[in-house]
């Protein structure tokens, strides 16, 4: 399986927002929805920072940051 | 691993930009870099209009579409 782990950036820190990634999607203009195989869903503002598919990182990060 | 191909939409239709894709990072505020694992890169402007890690698709929309 090549699903991913899904972080936000607070306080400059990396937080983990939803294991086990399958789906990004845009939600809003300034959103994603992100769904795990497990069917959770998480949706995060701001925008991707970056989409790593060797580590298997997704970073999001504030618009504004 | 865990690489995926990245797709533009171009006329409707799903076009190949480049395959074993292992990196994407914003490049400005309307483009993407889209990096492979043989290193070969490309500028995608636009936004991401889906990424699947079951079905290893990325998909980039124009920003107006």
């Amino acid at each position: 399986m090549c699903e991913a782990a899904a972080y936000t950036i607070k306080d400059g820190q990396e937080e983990l927002l939803l294991e086990a990634v399958e789906l990004i999607e845009p939600e809003t203009d300034d959103s994603f929805r992100v769904v795990s195989i497990f069917g959770e869903q998480k949706v995060v503002k701001g925008r991707i920072k970056v989409v790593n598919l060797v580590s298997r990182r997704i970073i999001f990060e504030d618009q504004n940051s």
